[in-house]
């Protein structure tokens, strides 16, 4: 008789939390429509073919499979929003033009994320398609410290990093996806020896960048000029370079409350990214509150090649950072038959205040709300006294 | 190469659609917090023998299942949220006095239900805990008729059944689920000639209640008369035609655009109900636009018996039905480093306006939005001129 039990890491949201998560909700979809971005939803379930169209093994391992039975094919219980929207943008809205959308929807995980301890999100994102150029990924991190910005968190600590630079050092080496995967894993924990160890199997030079990759990291100018100086000659690594540089100087003046710093080696938890990455990180959370970048591919996979740039948050983790109180202030009234007690609540309601009738017979308890007035009968009409 | 194709009955919500779904669901949770409800969000998997806990075999029917990787055993991914809420009051907030909570979710059928074209659905509901007297029931159902009236849905046909009756016709038949969905079925049919010989097996007087419960809709007062004059002497029965009469008596004023009607033959499609229970149909859908009415066993099915009373309904075939316009007007501004700009561009933002920066290179293309006017430089300042 445990059926009040939930699976591990899946949790209900209880009225003073859901009260917060929605009114972030508000706040930043919000701040994303006044910027011209337009919401979509896509369904929680799909074929899993097309869920994991252009992304990587990680979201395949961390998808639920169920069968459908009108097609007796395997459907996907959707564990990122990112691919539905590439999805959306290259066929159903087709259009040719830059093309802003934005989403907040449930995902779940088949098993708990590194550093996570919930198997279910409400991601909130925003992307871009269609603008190949720096402005693109500028608007996006915009966005992004905007979201912290209405959440309350405003010391934000934003890092970057770029796709271009491992795929030039690997240029012409041909390694499976699973080696890869097995390198991102490396590069991110920065083991040097391991990390030595792993790429003797390389070519010298190859495997002398892999190594310089994991000192790379800090403050960005610093950065920059280490990378120019280390990281071997190649077009796609120049390209990366050029881009990031762009990047840095247009957003130095974005907030003085974010810290802007490099990290060439942070490529894990980046499914199907092609460009420049960021990741955002606040106090009290010591994996990143938010990620995105660019991912040109995703559309690509579907058949229709389109630039594209953007990011995504679990809004449950930002509500729960959030310092903000939404707790609201109500009035109660007492459940009488009386025409004049029923306009007064109507007026009180229009005027945006919570009444809540107290019916016969029974006591009230409301965590979401604060009830500090009731309506009470002052001869023939009804006032509002402060309890 | 069908990658974008979805399964059967799901779909993507795309802009302009999605915009009004969100505008339409946050004008109902103010409406429901307005009213004292408190906001919850169960999660969208739970174990399958919590998320069927007192409910009919149609909803294990419905309920796509999936493997917890975690656990080994069955979740569901849910296909209705009103047991979830329950099992909350019942067991997490554990209250012991009156509870008001709703909720707005993704649930999934495995089946496409009878009479719609979409297994996805958006679903939102209110439900009142701890009163089990008329006076909850009528605030569900006031609840109900203004959330059409937010969507624009004025003319309302509203259905009162109850539970009771069949409960009291039946009292003393051993009858098994099988059986009882059966009769259902025949009774929502109202197929006179095949109830007749169905109900065979049954006592002379059973069978003739059943046979007089499909004459029994119509306007109120005609068929509570002539109910209590055909259906037999019992308990129960009388409870409920008393149950009836209370709540029209209270129902009748609450809006002119409201017919009111009973039907004691309605009966399926409710999963769970034990008392009072009402249906909302409205023009150009076949189906019930909402469900709603008493069930005060699912607290009892989790240990903690409660009463319980409440609504719930599909936000997306509101959103579809709803002759509500939420297009926005927007600015358009132009992509150039310019200090002014940017601070124009804020400021009407700021005011609620919707600025869309046209990047570099590139057209734009958003259906959520109308363009009417744009932001053009004036000697050093920035003015908005209409298009």
């Amino acid at each position: 008789m445990n059926r009040w039990l939930l699976p591990e890491d899946i949790t209900d949201v209880m009225p003073a939390e859901a009260c917060k998560v929605e009114s972030l909700r508000r706040a930043v979809l919000d701040l994303y429509q006044s910027y011209g971005y337009e919401l979509v939803a896509p369904p929680i379930l799909e074929f899993l073919d097309s869920l994991l169209t252009g992304t990587g093994s990680d979201l395949n391992l961390q998808t639920f499979k169920l069968v459908d039975q009108l097609s007796g094919r395997t459907l996907g219980l959707r564990a990122d929003m990112t691919p539905q929207v590439a999805r959306i943008d290259a066929h159903l809205l087709n259009r040719a033009d830059v093309t802003r959308l934005c989403y907040a929807g449930s995902v779940a995980h088949a098993r708990t994320p590194v550093g996570s301890s919930a198997r279910e999100e409400l991601q909130l994102g925003a992307e871009i398609y269609g603008c190949a150029t720096w402005e693109a990924d500028l608007e996006a991190i915009t966005l992004l410290l905007k979201t912290l910005s209405v959440a309350g968190l405003e010391k934000v600590y934003l890092d970057l990093s770029h796709a271009g630079i491992l795929a030039g050092i690997l240029d012409g080496q041909s390694l499976d996806k699973e080696t890869i995967e097995a390198l991102y894993g490396l590069l991110q924990s920065k083991d040097r020896p391991r990390l030595g160890e792993w790429s003797t199997c390389l070519p010298e030079n190859v495997a002398k960048a892999l190594v310089a990759l994991i000192e790379l990291n800090g403050p960005c100018a610093e950065v920059l000029a280490k990378a120019k100086k280390e990281l071997p000659k190649h077009a796609a690594i120049d390209k990366a370079l050029a881009d990031l540089e762009r990047l840095v100087s247009a957003a130095a003046n974005l907030s003085a409350n974010v810290e802007l710093s490099i990290d060439l080696a942070d490529l894990r938890g980046y499914q199907y990214h092609s460009g420049v990455m960021f990741a955002a990180y606040v106090d009290r959370l010591p994996q990143p509150i938010a990620r995105g970048g660019r991912y040109d591919h995703v559309g690509q996979a579907f058949g229709r090649p389109r630039p594209a740039t953007g990011f995504s948050l679990d809004l449950l983790t930002l509500a729960n950072l959030s310092p903000l109180n939404v707790r609201k202030m109500a009035i109660t009234a007492p459940w009488v038959e009386d025409a004049e007690l029923s306009k007064a609540i109507a007026a009180l309601r229009d005027k945006g205040e919570v009444v809540i009738q107290v019916l016969a017979g029974t006591t009230l308890e409301a965590a979401e709300y604060q009830c500090d007035r009731e309506l009470v009968k002052q001869g023939s009409s009804w006032e509002v006294k402060k309890k």
